[in-house]
């Protein structure tokens, strides 16, 4: 049985809630997120079948939650690389930024460059509040992503598709199916085209919250901070 | 070959590093510390051998890593119960106490009823920071944690203990000697004495720090945040 969705909008609600009533910093919570993206990371490709992973981060918490998964990478011994061009000016991810440079961890500009010397790409450029273009310099990014043949795991949403309506129709990511996807919290409507390898992380969620946005509670087993789930995607649209 | 320990005043200097050019926050290294301790208890104890676990919280950091244990200890399937007399006004705390209170999980203040209803205790009371003399109402739950016959998980200390010399030689503590400890970042000078299972946790440690405090790196694996290392004790002191 699917998991049931979480749309843009009940999603920022509920980030907003955890981060309010729930009592969670933001800082807590990109921790438990970024940590589940290493988590899936190592799922499909532990250090020993290639240690290489480029991280491109958009300039939000998506991004965020790929600064968190770059340095827990870097503990598991993988070789990360970040790609992070649009470093927004923010206490949390410069904090995150500077967590990395003190690993050693480095930075690249050139993304193209930096794809062909990898052996699995995460795609933390945009999640569940996109909607609309992609600006520059994601573009290039995003058809890059598309065009490689190397395993890409896309958090929370592969970037450019729309939340609620899943792959665009046009623009770079027309075509865009990453290998794995990562659901933070809970999936979201775009999970329906969705036909690879399919992670849900992020388990903080209260039974009285996944009750209060119609939300299962995904089937975590042990320790695990993610679980595999079924596929749902009928791929119809691409 | 034993791990190199840090004592008291370098711990709380590279607690203070971590915090300053290290910019990490205290919710993420607390969140760390706190799912470290929670991966100890599953080690010792999986959900399926006994899920009660009760949770005594001091009033400061190590409190602190108990209550987030807490949390995720409910998160893996157990049944926590938390100890909490001294509830320090602190923003951070008061935060950790919701998230437990929005899970349900019951705060008790009857140490000694509670002990006999669970089945593996957490000692997270005192940890690098202690010198001195216990405090009320503490005497009398450390003589509980030395007398039962219940697993005792201390996080960091053995509550009571002094960080460089070990056990007491009087009062509550005296003879206190818990089935595991959970050493966070590295271990204190009082493992000389421990002579029971002790794992080390709180994977954020870089090369850097730990060649300027003059700690090993602990041989952690895969995404494990602890790693189970060789008990030192000798134990003569007891």
């Amino acid at each position: 049985m699917a998991l049931r969705t979480l749309d843009s909008k009940n999603a920022a609600e509920l980030d907003k809630e955890l981060m309010s009533t729930g009592a969670f910093s933001i800082d807590q919570l990109m921790e438990l997120a970024g940590l589940s993206v290493s988590q899936a990371v190592y799922k499909i490709q532990p250090p020993s079948k290639g240690k290489r992973v480029l991280i491109a981060c958009g300039p939000g918490n998506n991004g965020g939650d790929g600064l968190v998964a770059g340095r827990h990478l870097w503990h598991y011994g993988y070789e990360p690389t970040m790609y992070y061009p649009k470093h927004t000016k923010n206490e949390l991810y410069e904090r995150l930024s500077q967590q990395l440079k003190d690993l050693d961890i480095p930075f690249t500009e050139d993304f193209t460059s930096a794809i062909d010397q990898t052996d699995l790409i995460v795609d933390s450029i945009f999640g569940f509040s996109f909607s609309g273009e992609v600006r520059e310099p994601f573009p290039a990014v995003i058809s890059a992503l598309r065009d490689t043949t190397k395993p890409v795991l896309a958090v929370d949403a592969p970037s450019s598709w729309n939340i609620e309506d899943g792959p665009p129709d046009s623009g770079p990511g027309k075509g865009f199916m990453p290998d794995a996807l990562i659901s933070l919290t809970a999936p979201k409507p775009l999970v329906k085209w969705f036909k690879r390898r399919h992670f849900v992380g992020g388990r903080f969620l209260s039974k009285k919250m996944a009750e209060k946005y119609g939300l299962d509670m995904p089937p975590y087993e042990g320790i695990d901070q993610i679980v595999e789930v079924p596929v749902e995607g009928q791929g119809e649209k691409l």
